[in-house]
């Protein structure tokens, strides 16, 4: 410990000469981020609790008793480096999977051929017979209206239009699909539809069906259609067999229940500023998940590295300048309630937020960072890359920030999200292969040492204030 | 098609007006860039190329049956895209593994436990009956000449050196633990030692024992003695019961053979230039693999890579203007007589190779290149980064560039290797687990993309003329 007592003695001293985010960035900074590295190779704790979330407490869709315990666990933990934690109430939806889902193609010899599905969120569920009914395939929403009510009326719609492989950004891919699944419902029951089947979003051909959030807008209640995803390969089997036989039957059976609105918690922690208390720098992730496996990636790794960027810092025996505040927002799946209820009362408490970093986009090897901030803001952001190039950190872009963190915008913080490798997201996202087991523990804990870095430049620099601009 | 047919009509145009490496990169570049990763997305060989290398054929020992598939099968497939192939004669060593090997730690009270171990690759077999002593362990081979003969002979050395995670670039760590494995042999059998154990080169906690090229060096033959690696898991378990029984037995039993040298081939391919026909550009990866998985990233990836590049641009109607031949190397695992051959017939046929590309470092997410190149011609490849940047692709540093165009050095080529995310290569190199399933197909296809892309750029503007300095 004593090398790590020097240097964040010595990072006390140069930040007392320090004058915000004017000042050139020091060789403290490189020391800095060489022992936040450092530790995290060697001696952090996420992997430890990515393990103990996801295989002791598993999936944790919101209002599940897995939900209350990863709240119970995560504000255990923190409590053990934060100086202050919080269990912020907010009201969330329930809705349950019930008893597994089961799906078949029917040709016209009666034969038949079972596929891997999956309800989506929010989905009501068939009768309790199932239903069967022949289908139509479409790529988009909007060829409905022209295929028209009498060709779909009575059918399942099978939405087929796959990721588009040659986006470099998987999460541009995948923007350009999730319609199907969040509107595929409503737009396929305005036409008197009595399913619908969704390609799941997956860049890779594999048999799992992967869930996510569906809506039924603005639908009468009396329109609404059961909705399932089903796997890649399948899709292409179904897509196959539909050109073989275009009369073919559909089977699909599932029992979700849509509950009402339960009781959760945003877990809070922090550790308070020794300068400008009242400037709150935030981190976090979301600790709700999907059902089918564990959320190891989303967001299991989120949390846990949002959780490390202040464990590291208090074993580092770093003094921020500003308050630190891990943020573990509840309902990021299915309402985004908890996002909402944190920046309401950030508001309501006239809470200073001048950053939030997030964390959201799987555990895989980091490359950097969208922001979602002004050019002189940018400026500022450029001038620290090359702190990061020996962590082969690159990526420094504006773009997205992430969905919990998007809140605070209206207040004037800057936004981040953290960018890893993107390229396997999609082959674990809202499916049950998202498992402790796809993690690595490395890449797991450059991700959170990416992010102390950054938080922690953050701090000693602050950022540009735009209303001096 | 036709898209593809005007991009490379454009491109011949534009490349007409080019003059060598002083040019300023194109418009043209940017679309042949684009195209190179569209079609290496969507309609490229790679993925379903290693499926067949991997499952089909397996593991590629130098020597071996699946080695003399693997040329067979690599030849006829370059000979669909290629206008010419050659197998070049290599003699190499033969190793074989024989029966699973077996290893138990026995305790005082004559309780054992079986632990995981495989032989390295080279080594003598333990006599029939195995060989059971007390243990020596070491940090490091200049630790035996300080513990000395008295205490290491007729023991066996255990070494326990650990890759060292704070390594951002894991070869790093590689490289500073790799003579364990290397020389730990032939330095305990100067003292005596009658087998060596040494910890398995990955950075991961796991069962998996991962083998590798050792050498005896000048050892007398009468003094070699049988060495084995020991799974991460298990080293930490010898460890843990040195220092509750120092005198514990460890049991090794394995029954490889080294047999002696067999024939075998170097797999070439290559398109003639249009413009430039005696200047050569390679791309090239190892053909051989170790025995215990597939060799799926080390390097069927590197050799799928290596025949794509040809592949997608035969495919986008490319006409080179230099010679651009694929070069899949037997023997770089335990002998690299197939670099040094071709280096050799190179020299012999005084053909000029201007430029070297290498894909040896798995099949991960691509970062970029290492270059063995003058500051003269890095200025000519940074000029280049920015075509690379919506591919995310950002490394292009000097350092080492790989094992098999190591030998060309002597000609003044410029040498690369590809540089893929390394965080997990360590967890699959040279063991079971490095099989099929653990490559993406993404992942394989952008890598295949970027050393397209690199390839096509040395052919459009060469390289800076060394002698001109």
């Amino acid at each position: 410990m004593n090398k790590l007592h020097t240097i964040g003695f010595f990072i006390l001293l140069c930040s007392a000469f320090a004058k915000a985010q004017l000042v050139q960035t020091s060789q403290a900074d490189s020391l800095m981020l060489k022992s936040i590295y450092d530790y995290s190779l060697t001696e952090s704790k996420s992997y430890e609790w990515l393990d103990y979330l996801s295989n002791n407490i598993g999936g944790r869709l919101s209002g599940s008793i897995q939900a209350q315990r990863a709240v119970e666990y995560t504000e255990k933990e923190i409590a053990k480096f934060a100086s202050r934690t919080e269990l912020q109430s907010v009201m969330v939806p329930k809705w349950t999977r019930g008893t597994p889902e089961f799906a078949y193609i029917q040709l016209n010899d009666f034969s038949t051929i079972n596929v891997n599905v999956c309800a989506l969120g929010g989905s009501i569920p068939t009768r309790e017979a199932g239903i069967k009914a022949g289908v139509v395939e479409v790529t988009s929403l909007e060829q409905l209206a022209q295929i028209g009510r009498k060709e779909i009326e009575g059918k399942i719609v099978f939405y087929n239009r796959p990721m588009d492989p040659t986006k470099i950004q998987t999460f541009e891919a995948y923007g350009g699909c999730v319609d199907q699944r969040y509107s595929g419902a409503e737009e396929a029951g305005k036409y008197g539809a009595v399913g619908v089947i969704v390609r799941s979003m997956n860049l890779r051909l594999d048999d799992y069906p992967h869930t996510g959030s569906m809506s039924y807008g603005d639908l009468d209640v009396e329109n609404y259609i059961p909705a399932a995803a089903i796997s890649t390969n399948d899709a292409e089997k179904l897509h196959t067999y539909l050109s073989l036989d275009k009369n073919l039957q559909f089977f699909l059976k599932q029992d979700c229940t849509v509950w009402g609105d339960v009781e959760s918690y945003n877990v809070i922690g922090e550790i308070k500023g020794t300068k400008y208390p009242n400037e709150v720098i935030i981190v976090g992730g979301h600790l709700d998940s999907w059902d089918l496996g564990d959320g190891s990636h989303d967001d299991g790794a989120g949390v846990v590295q949002s959780m490390q960027v202040l464990e590291t810092l208090k074993k580092l025996d770093y003094q921020p300048l500003r308050t630190i505040r891990v943020v573990l927002f509840m309902n990021e799946e299915n309402g985004l309630k908890g996002a909402r209820e944190y920046a309401k009362q950030a508001k309501a408490k006239s809470e200073n937020h001048i950053f939030a970093l997030e964390s959201d986009a799987g555990g895989f090897s980091p490359r950097g960072f969208s922001f979602d901030a002004t050019e002189d803001q940018m400026k500022v952001v450029h001038s620290w890359k090359k702190l990061f190039k020996p962590y082969l950190i690159h990526y420094f872009e504006k773009g997205g920030s992430g969905a919990d963190v998007g809140p605070l915008k209206d207040s004037g913080t800057v936004l981040a999200g953290l960018r890893p490798d993107s390229q396997r997201y999609f082959d674990f996202h809202h499916a049950a292969n998202d498992t402790f087991d796809a993690v690595n523990k490395r890449e797991l804990e450059l991700g959170a040492a990416t992010m102390t870095s950054l938080i922690y430049l953050f701090d000693q620099y602050g950022v540009v204030d735009n209303s001096m601009d």
